[in-house]
């Protein structure tokens, strides 16, 4: 199950990458579960991982590599089936492993070579199987590989998911392509969130960092799934430069086009991830507006949105307010005057004055609930801040995919 | 579905304490759903209400009737199937009605009659309905009533709840008894946490309610069904002081006797409300310890408890242990340091050194997961705080309870 069709883009190449996928064997079922993406020379890579203390191995191996002195990162090897995660020394080593066998294939160094592995937690990584399915993925790279990367990185996704935009720098038209993965966002399990995005545009490494991590906030870190963060969570931006622009930074006065676009390709790739969520049946917009802070708009929209009890009334398809209403109410906002807030099913205002708005029918709340997707609109009457959190119902089948998976 | 036989217990009068019940149809399928408790002149009472902003109105009209100046209360009226809450200022209205309607029956004034509601959130509250029925509820005043209040209460609760406990004051045997609701914990639909206690001994106001605080923190305030904390959530200390002990104050030598008592009664009914969690089919501890903080280990406690993908992996009876070290992990910690973590299930442990525990065997882990009732110990290795949380597994009859509920 999924919400709304499944639509894959057409995905351009983007100069100085090229992606390689092939099947080591680690995850059940056919189909590829190794990736390897190759950056030219000379591309600038920024990355944000998970917050979580107990972070998998492979997130620390590419941290250290990203961060030592030595040359800039040539390849990323991602594989799907076994999250290396849990796995104490070995799994460290494991990891390295993989970034060496990369290393003496492609006569790179291995700090060159940042993995990432997304499956069960706690199972040895079959270190062997992996490299020995290196030679294939290197193989097979190319620049217009994007669809089957898209496919070899999935674990309970039902469909690929990727994006392109476009922005000019300099005259010269600039593309974003990116690929992720996500389905039990952000399950420690299988669920683990991938993403990783690419453009030829010329960027500044700090400059670079910055817009990733802009974009991040307002997309990967505002939908939830089922509010359990991930071990290996990762997302990478890689700039090529071979789109011969004036070499992006804080002065460039296209820098707010190549923002818009970079956000709206995180954006399209975080909606795909909750429409993908284990078990989605509906997407959920979750506005808050007129709050005190930034901090008290996400506290108000992530606690509605991680409502098992208001995620279980979208899945019933049960317009019951009253969960909404009681989830605002406990979201932790100080002396909250509750006949200030308002609250609105798309177009059907809901709650008024502290109780039902008037003119409500339980009809017209209905005729909301049947659609697929349906934004939560809340007005705090405190403020001026507001953000926007993506999230699904709660769903039999999320139950049976989190119950059944390792059985 | 509950984790565990049913048993109720027999429980005994409390003298100055009487209950009567009576059916007023606010709640569907038969059985009374309306209930008086009358408390005798010159008794104290102490109150825990819900933190929820949109609080129902029954528990803004009791808190207004607790802190007014005029005469201590004497009538508690609990109803089910309407919460009178999101029901603005008719709410308010229809909460007052009902105070002065057993305030005319009984000649006391409206100010001494405090109203509870569970049930629905946002219809309005039939108050003719239930003022109908309270004759019949005052005619059946009586000491021996406990069971068949403890009936009337319930919601989606599937078997009533009760606990008594005895100590001794004064060489006096002191009897305390108490009833709970609460099955969705803390549901704000029909799930509302009620408890109400009551004791013959004789305690001064303020230790009574400092000890009422004491006992909600490591049992009421310690339990997570979903999440949710309701609008209507309430729990009440009743003394009637006919047990003639020297009146309980700080500096009475059995006041730690009393403690005991209270918080014994407390911790059943809790343990209770979750044997009888939505759709629960496990009951599960999470023993948190070695923390640097009281905050830091309730923190990691709540986490754990209330991880979707924990609570799926235990209503599969599946030892995935790698979501209880990414719950952990994700719980917010600052610096904690994952090599001196150490995870048990039971007797077996699951976790040392940032990964699976030597020894550790997935036929050991399966052995504890197929038990009813599984204690998950956490020792952080940071220092000697520690907490006790209460839950139960997250089932298919969690989403079909929540999801169905209102059609």
């Amino acid at each position: 199950m999924a919400v709304g069709p499944e639509s894959f883009p057409d995905m351009p190449a983007i100069a100085g990458i090229r992606l390689g996928s092939a099947r080591a064997g680690l995850r059940k079922g056919p189909g590829d579960d190794l990736t390897i993406i190759e950056v030219a020379p000379g591309s600038e890579i920024a990355a944000v991982f998970t917050g979580n203390a107990f972070c998998a191995a492979p997130v620390t191996v590419a941290r250290n590599h990203l961060n030592s002195n030595s040359r800039l990162p040539r390849w990323l090897v991602i594989n799907a089936g076994n999250a290396n995660a849990g796995t104490g020394a070995q799994g460290l080593e494991d990891a390295l492993d993989t970034c060496r066998a990369v290393g003496r294939l492609t006569g790179g160094a291995p700090e060159q070579v940042l993995p990432f592995s997304t499956g069960v937690i706690g199972e040895p990584l079959p270190v062997a199987k992996l490299t020995a399915a290196i030679p294939d993925a290197l193989q097979s790279l190319s620049g217009d590989n994007w669809a089957r990367a898209a496919r070899a990185i999935m674990t309970t996704d039902t469909r690929p998911k990727g994006a392109v935009a476009h922005c000019v720098l300099d005259d010269r038209t600039i593309t974003l392509a990116g690929i992720a993965k996500g389905a039990g966002m952000i399950a420690p399990n299988m669920g683990t969130m991938l993403a990783y995005v690419a453009t030829d545009a010329a960027i500044e490494a700090h400059t670079l960092q910055r817009l990733l991590g802009e974009a991040v906030k307002v997309s990967f870190n505002a939908i939830t799934v089922d509010g359990d963060t991930s071990t290996n969570d990762a997302c990478v931006l890689l700039a090529t430069g071979q789109a011969d622009n004036r070499r992006l930074d804080p002065t460039h006065p296209d820098l707010p086009a190549f923002r818009e676009a970079l956000t709206n390709v995180c954006k399209q790739l975080a909606e795909a991830i909750v429409r993908d969520g284990e078990g989605a049946t509906r997407l959920i917009r979750v506005e808050v507006e007129e709050a005190a802070s930034a901090d008290e708009a996400r506290q108000v929209a992530f606690t509605v949105a991680e409502s098992p009890l208001v995620k279980t009334a979208f899945f019933a398809g049960d317009p019951n307010w009253g969960r909404i209403l009681a989830a605002v109410g406990r979201s932790g906002c100080r002396k909250l005057e509750i006949a200030r807030v308002q609250i609105w099913l798309d177009e059907v205002k809901i709650v008024e004055n502290g109780g039902r708005a008037m003119g409500y029918t339980e009809e017209a709340g209905q005729g909301v609930m049947s659609r697929d997707e349906i934004t939560i609109r809340i007005a705090l009457g405190r403020g001026r801040e507001c953000t926007e959190v993506l999230t699904c119902d709660l769903s039999y089948d999320y139950v049976r995919i989190n119950a059944e998976y390792r059985t």
